[in-house]
C-alpha cells in the first residue's frame, strides 16, 4: 500500500503536492490549518481528516510535510510531539536542521517551481531536490520525489538556498520587470500581451545558447543614443529609470 | 507578380527578413553590405544582386529594408539618391522622419522580437507595427507585413519608442537577471537548466494572470528573514545584490 501523507499548511503548495500525491497514488491522510475554511475544503477533496491544531497530527502519517510560511517552520516542528512520521519542509532557504534538530527522520522536498492554486502544471517537469538526516528517510523521500517528478536531484541545504536565491533574481524580478513594463505600456493604451512572442523567446533562447550569448539590446552594444533616449521617456518614471540606469551599466561593464 | 525586396544591412534581421519575404514569394532583389562576406552569403542564397556601396542601391526595387544598426538608418537613407522604392527602418527608437525627411515613401515595420541569425522563428506570431508616410506607402507596407505576420498593427514613431523601452526593460534585462543567476549557479557547481521549468512559467503566468497579480517571493512576503540570507551569500557579489536590494525594495514598496 502507497504511504499516508498529512500536510500541516493549506496554502497554494499543499494544494498542489496534495493533487500530485493523490495522482500518484498516495493517500492524502490529514490537513492540519489554522484556517479553517480553506482546510476543510482541502481535506474534503481527498477525503482526508481535518484539525486545526499541529499537535494533532496523525501519528500514523508516513509523511508530514509543513508548508507553513518560512518563518513558522521551526516552531510548528517543535509543537507535534510524535517523532513516527517522517517530516519534510519544502523551503528554499530554510536549513534541514530546523527539523532534523527535533526529529529522527527529516527531509526536503524543494520542488523549483511557482505554485499559484488552481492554475495547471505539468509536475513531472519540475525538479524537485530532496535532502534527508538519515539513509531511512532519504530513501523514503526520494521515492516519494520520484513518483512526482521525472528529475530528483540530491541538493545540500547551502547549495539549496543559493538555488533558491537564484529562483527569486530570475522569476521574482523578472516579473517585477515585467509589471514595470505593463505601466510604461498602460499609460500609454498599449497591451502587454504584445511583449508575449519576445519574452518567450528570451527564455528559450538563454536556456538554448546560454544567457551570456544571449545577451542583446542599446546597452550591449554601448548605443547611447537609445539609451538616453530611454532615460528621456523615464524621466518621470523614478523606479524604473533607477533599474534602467543600473542594469544598463553592468551590462555596460560586462560586454 | 510580388514585390522586389532590396536590404542595406545583412545582419541577423535581414537574415530573418529574407528568409521570411522569400517564403512568402517575394524577390530578394538586392543585398548592400560593408561586410562583403556576410552580404554576398546572404544574396547567394536568393540568388539576389550584391553591392558594396548603398549608393548603387537598385532602383527598381520596390522595397528597400535599412537594417543597419540606428545610429546609421538617417546617414544611409541620405546617400541612397533615388526615391522610387519605399524606403522602410525597423527600429524602435529611430522615428519615421529619419527616411520620410529624404524620401517620398517611407514607411516602417517594426518586428517585435530578438533576432539570432541561424534560430528557428515562428514569423507569422510576432506582432509587427508599422507607420508610413502616405496612404500608397501604407497599403504597400501594410500587405508586405500581412504576408509577415497575423499581428500587424499600426503604431505611432512616438509610441513604438515605449514600446521598445518596454521590450528592452522586459528582454535584454530579463536576459541579465538569467546570467546573474547562471554566475551564482556556476560557482557553486549547478547548472542554469534547473531554472528552466520555472522560468517558463514566469511568463506563461505573468501574460495570462498579469504580471503585477502574478508577483511572488520572499520581497512580496515581506520576508526579512530569506531576504537577509540572500544579502549575506551575496556580499562578495557587488554587481548582483545592488539589483538585489533595488528590485526587492520596489516590490515591497509595492505590495
Amino acid at each position: 500500500m502507497k504511504s499516508k501523507i498529512s500536510f500541516i499548511g493549506a496554502g497554494n503548495l499543499s494544494f498542489h503536492l496534495a493533487n500530485a500525491f493523490d495522482l500518484a497514488g498516495y493517500t492524502i491522510h490529514q490537513i492540519i490549518s489554522r484556517n479553517e475554511n480553506i482546510g476543510k475544503n482541502l481535506a474534503k477533496k481527498y477525503s482526508a481528516f481535518f484539525d486545526i491544531n499541529p499537535e494533532n497530527i496523525a501519528e500514523d502519517s508516513d509523511f508530514v510535510f509543513i508548508t507553513v510560511p518560512d518563518n513558522f517552520i521551526e516552531e510548528i516542528v517543535k509543537k507535534t510531539i510524535t517523532t513516527n512520521p517522517c517530516f519534510v519542509h519544502c523551503a528554499g532557504s530554510i536549513s534541514l536542521s530546523a527539523i532534523s534538530n527535533y526529529k529522527t527522520d527529516a527531509a526536503i522536498f524543494y520542488p523549483l517551481q511557482s505554485f499559484t492554486k488552481n492554475r495547471k502544471l505539468n509536475y513531472f517537469a519540475i525538479p524537485v531536490f530532496i535532502e534527508a538526516s538519515n539513509n531511512l528517510a532519504y530513501n523514503k523521500i526520494k521515492n516519494l520525489a520520484n513518483d512526482f517528478s521525472n528529475q530528483v536531484e540530491e541538493l545540500s541545504s547551502e547549495k539549496r538556498r543559493i538555488l533558491h536565491l537564484a529562483a527569486v533574481i530570475s522569476n521574482n524580478f523578472t516579473n517585477h520587470l515585467l509589471s514595470q513594463s505593463e505601466h510604461l505600456l498602460k499609460k500609454a493604451d498599449m497591451p502587454i500581451k504584445w511583449l508575449k512572442p519576445l519574452l518567450e523567446e528570451t527564455v528559450s533562447k538563454a536556456f538554448e545558447l546560454g544567457p551570456e550569448q544571449s545577451q542583446t539590446g542599446p546597452a550591449k552594444r554601448h548605443d547611447e543614443l537609445t539609451i538616453n533616449t530611454h532615460l528621456e521617456i523615464l524621466q518621470n518614471e523614478t523606479a524604473i529609470k533607477e533599474i534602467y540606469k543600473i542594469i544598463s551599466e553592468q551590462i555596460k561593464a560586462k560586454y
